[in-house]
């Protein structure tokens, strides 16, 4: 089964205690990309990018799996621009800048030939941005995944109602998820963004692992322990894009499905952060994702 | 197999979000005892008191397995007295007063009942106090476990750090152990420690569960996701009452049956932030304490 993602293809600056990069290829459509082609192929990307973006990292997205027809080129345009700086601590960022650029007038076109696909994901965008990429969509998809975070809960509080009302899950941490909902417990948290819309639920807590939420059933999984994190930037992105690549490649959203999905999209942000923007991800193998996942499988297993 | 264990007897006023109590009987050997209990009997008790301590309570830890004989009773002292408001969030607390009291000079005596103990607890106390205990023990018990706090880290690193290497398990929290070893990462953290001594760590993280280290081996324990803390006062001491008190009646420290402890524990820390004090522990039975472990463990059991 394919899978569509929507979001950004970006160049980012980005300083952390263990180095710096500088016009490093990531956004949130590189992230799911390169983690969910892992899985499942093809991957078919809707963004925008302008003339300047590297024609190379293109070409090896296409030769995963990528499916590149989604992504308008704006010849005279640049591409979208991020810079931050993370703290001594990892626990926090502060963005330096900010160049919308092409993204600022980002109007998603979904090929024909992506309008039939059942797996959705929707990349952190503009909510209203979100909704026009799903009235494109032929019929109703079997599911449709959407990030999103604290800017637009701030600025755009509607339109992400709205489109939370047409999704089945929705992807956020657990500050993200006590704003939205005004609840402490994550637990009363979960039950009013259910109530919101989405059937399933997953709270992402960094280093504290994930939550997965549906009717009456909880999952909690663990995050693996990592001696360094060397860039943090997309993790999210690329556990989005592992646990949406292997439902897709599964196409089996049972509770014990998502399970294994959150185990996967884990593992593989588990990688994204032990180097710069999805420099880990270009050498993985699914033998050594696998490992990962065994580690996971490790971490958590009793018997009781 | 009997259990030791040191730590205080107080009286705390508690105020929470939730509502206030004044002059409950607290304090760690309170929460220890009404935890292990459940597990094991005799659990027998280093502690002291000034004349002022409820005498119904005290019998109520006697009926549930409590052996008395190490309480010290300075009939003209006062008890230990604790004061703290906790924060809207739950998340932080302010200590409003502390007397010290009868416990300023606590010297511990350990009858000679006891000494032949195999596991012992010993609760936060003074490290210098904790050591004593173990001097007075014949020969080399199975399992000495120990909890501690910021606070010692601060002013008795020394005594701390000697203590350290007589122990098996080190309980801290994240933020102890990231300042005990001074490391960021709690797997890089959890090497130095056990490096200072105690073969085998737990990190608790609070709502975010508890790791187990030992050797090469990791466990990663969730934390039961609840609508309503009402006094989170007591989890951390509840949580080493019912491992240690779960280890001293299966009598087995391989890292399988530690595994299954940390759940135990969880699963009473997780009880007795339901209500102020040990009040929820007051009515619990083993029936109760078996269905809530199976809570955790659906929300952790993955195939894969």
């Amino acid at each position: 089964m394919p899978l569509l993602a929507v979001g950004t293809l970006a160049y980012d600056d980005v300083y952390t205690p263990y180095g710096e990069v500088k016009m490093i290829e990531a956004g949130s459509c590189s992230y799911i990309a390169m983690a969910a082609t892992q899985f499942v192929e093809p991957v078919q990307l809707v963004s925008v990018i302008g003339g300047d973006y590297n024609d190379d990292f293109l070409a090896d997205l296409r030769r995963r799996g990528a499916d590149l027809e989604g992504v308008e080129v704006i010849a005279d345009g640049k591409s979208f621009f991020w810079s931050g700086r993370y703290h001594d601590d990892m626990m926090g960022r502060d963005t330096l800048d900010t160049q919308l650029n092409v993204l600022a007038d980002f109007d998603p076109k979904v090929p024909q030939s992506y309008r039939a696909t059942d797996y959705i994901m929707l990349g952190n965008l503009t909510p209203a941005v979100q909704a026009r990429v799903i009235d494109q969509l032929d019929g109703r998809p079997k599911l449709i995944a959407l990030d999103t975070m604290n800017f637009w809960m701030d600025i755009a509080l509607d339109d992400l109602k709205a489109v939370l009302q047409r999704i089945d899950i929705l992807i956020i941490n657990d500050e993200e998820a006590r704003q939205l909902s005004g609840e402490l417990s994550l637990l009363t948290a979960a039950a009013k963004i259910v109530a919101m819309g989405p059937e399933i639920l997953i709270i992402k807590k960094g280093e504290h692992g994930a939550l997965l939420f549906k009717e009456d059933e909880v999952f909690s999984a663990p995050a693996l322990l990592l001696a360094k994190v060397v860039d943090p930037t997309g993790a999210g992105d690329t556990f989005a894009g592992g646990l949406m690549g292997y439902l897709a490649a599964t196409d089996d959203i049972s509770f014990e499905n998502l399970k294994r999905a959150v185990i996967y999209g884990s593992a593989m942000a588990s990688f994204v952060v032990e180097d710069f923007g999805t420099r880990r991800m270009q050498g993985l193998d699914r033998g050594q994702i696998d490992e990962r996942v065994q580690r996971f499988v490790r971490l958590m297993n009793v018997a009781l």
